[in-house]
């Protein structure tokens, strides 16, 4: 069994322990030298170059992505060449592009937030004046981690957008969205094969600090019941709507008057799922290798009651994570502490803590101390 | 943080994910192409040559090991190179030399088979007729998995290793040991720091055929109380005795009448403890790389009531383990299947099956049952 993984990140780094355990030879196509799952990496090259890839990928059983990035022609290419790719470039087309996600959301009659297409702040304009004078402006494309989105509540406050996509001469346009009133935000992770079993994970609530994934509650507090099944319904009609193989990760705004709307969609491993490799009978990494390679996916069940996730956001501002290993590993010995291998800068996810347990105010106790050691 | 691991089977290459996690940059010398751990290969080299061996140390922050079998000139010379050796040679010597061994722990006071040493047969002999005309007689080094184990009724069935140690000119003898009338063998894993902390996972029932492990129990059935609290008073006072640092797995008779005796001990990670990659909050094999770096060791509790581990030995008759993952994780999604990644061949280590959960039965079943796809 071999699976190629374009993009050696933290989420490729986090599939080398699970393919050690299945016996699965795991190659990675770096971007550069040094990158968070060098271990695994079997060369060095641009995702965006079709020969690099048709080179890399040659001999492989699947292969499948650390990131959404690569080029739908160079996707294309791949499957002429006749590796199986998953998840495939006809659903990694909807994490590509939010206008087209939104469009295909819609048509599958999936709770979304009210959206447009708009070419010009004419367009958002008419918008904004639909919806109280404010809203949120997405790129279709290239966004992550909260960049590429912006609340706006001026027609002209998208000007730099629109102008940048006039100059690209694609005939682009941005997506805007009401700006939703939600009490909270969720995440429902699913895996599906390519053979159809799908499996989802609980609910889990998310909470994100300036764009940016923070913390990660498994499962999301006061959700057992409608919330909880409404989710993995909406989960698993996207995945089967889309067609999407591999794990997928929801997002989800819970809104005050108790609806639940799609807000993002990942077609890979997500921040919103690293709990279950300490928290989990399947880790998501383990779960996506199952799923690409078409094999019969791993039970979803919970070891604890709860588990919580802490990223490390930047880490610390001088030396390495490893430096506070003495202090923070004697503090907090049920903490269950991964490191990316990068080294700190403002806000970069550089690593994260677990733990699990019975009582929810202790585990959040915990790993939020635990985290904090790596911080400042 | 660089550790370097004398040994490239399937005990480094279960250390891998844990290295990963933590950040820590793993470096294996391994004896051929093509072994289990071959993924954290730095290089191929005979671990009995010193020249080989001090350039595979240079700039390591610590040495540790695979297996026991690197000779002590060569392990002398690693720490006269500067480099720190967990666990160090001092402690490594009773883990060669079972003579050594037995006395040592008879002088710590530990319980121990009534043992003596032999040179030939009469001396065989003479033991026999002071144990019931039964006893096992042992190699003093070089055994493993039931091998350099005979059980004898003779004073002359020994002849044969009497001839070798002869012919071996080195002056050694044989161990000879009583025949224990045990229940059950027992096991009983403890991690200890240089700096001194100690910590113990709870005691586990280990079952052996023909010498080698078949089946982990975690904890022990019925040793809640004084069995556990003993098991763990008796592997501590051996790991403090003996000065050993990373982990050791202490083997126990449990006699008919209620007392542990120490059968054999393990200083590195351990078939015993292959469990707690699955069932503990700290594996064996992060609690191994911890206790060497001499950080804080992790929490040792269970995330279910039970535990339990089956090896895979010999594996399929023909193909891979690979070809047996449709029908086994189809019927058994709470099965976790580790593949060392080695070809299969009768009585080999290939693999092991662990599943977790709050019945014992239910337990034991399913993971009997997945391991048994590997099989035949």
């Amino acid at each position: 069994m071999i699976v190629g993984v374009i993009g050696a990140g933290q989420l490729a780094r986090m599939m080398i322990p699970a393919a050690l355990e299945l016996g699965i030879d795991l190659r990675v196509l770096a971007e550069a030298e040094g990158m968070s799952a060098e271990l695994a990496a079997v060369g060095v090259g641009d995702y965006h170059d079709r020969e690099t890839v048709l080179a890399f990928v040659d001999g492989l059983d699947v292969v499948t992505f650390d990131h959404e990035h690569v080029p739908q022609d160079v996707l294309r290419a791949i499957v002429g060449s006749g590796v199986p790719v998953h998840p495939g470039p006809d659903a990694l087309l909807y994490a590509q592009d939010k206008l087209l996600m939104r469009a295909k959301l819609s048509e599958l009659g999936l709770p979304v937030p009210d959206w447009a297409r708009v070419e010009d702040a004419e367009e958002l304009g008419a918008f904004l004046a639909d919806h109280g004078g404010r809203a949120v402006v997405k790129t279709a494309r290239g966004g992550y981690d909260g960049k590429g989105v912006r609340v706006v509540r001026g027609a002209h406050e998208a000007d730099d957008w629109f102008t940048a996509l006039a100059e690209d001469g694609a005939g682009g346009a941005l997506l805007v969205e009401e700006l939703v009133d939600f009490t909270r935000e969720l995440a429902q992770q699913v895996a599906r094969r390519p053979s159809g079993e799908v499996v989802a994970w609980p609910l889990v609530e998310t909470v994100q600090r300036d764009g940016v994934c923070a913390e990660v509650i498994a499962p999301a507090p006061h959700s057992a019941g409608r919330i909880a099944d409404l989710a993995a319904d909406i989960a698993i009609a996207v995945a089967e709507g889309i067609g999407v193989t591999g794990v997928l990760a929801v997002e989800l705004f819970q809104t005050v008057d108790g609806r639940l709307l799609v807000n993002e969609l990942a077609m890979r491993p997500h921040n919103s799922g690293h709990w279950s490799i300490d928290g989990s009978t399947t880790s998501q990494f383990e779960q996506h290798l199952r799923a690409v390679l078409d094999l019969p996916l791993g039970a979803t069940g919970m070891h604890a009651d709860w588990s919580v996730m802490i990223n490390i956001l930047g880490g610390p501002e001088s030396g390495t994570l490893a430096e506070r290993y003495p202090a923070a590993l004697a503090a907090h010995p049920t903490a269950k502490i991964h490191n990316y291998g990068k080294a700190p800068r403002p806000g970069r996810k550089v690593g994260h803590v677990t733990v699990t347990g019975s009582d929810l105010d202790d585990v959040t106790y915990e790993a939020r101390a635990a985290a904090a050691h790596f911080e400042g």
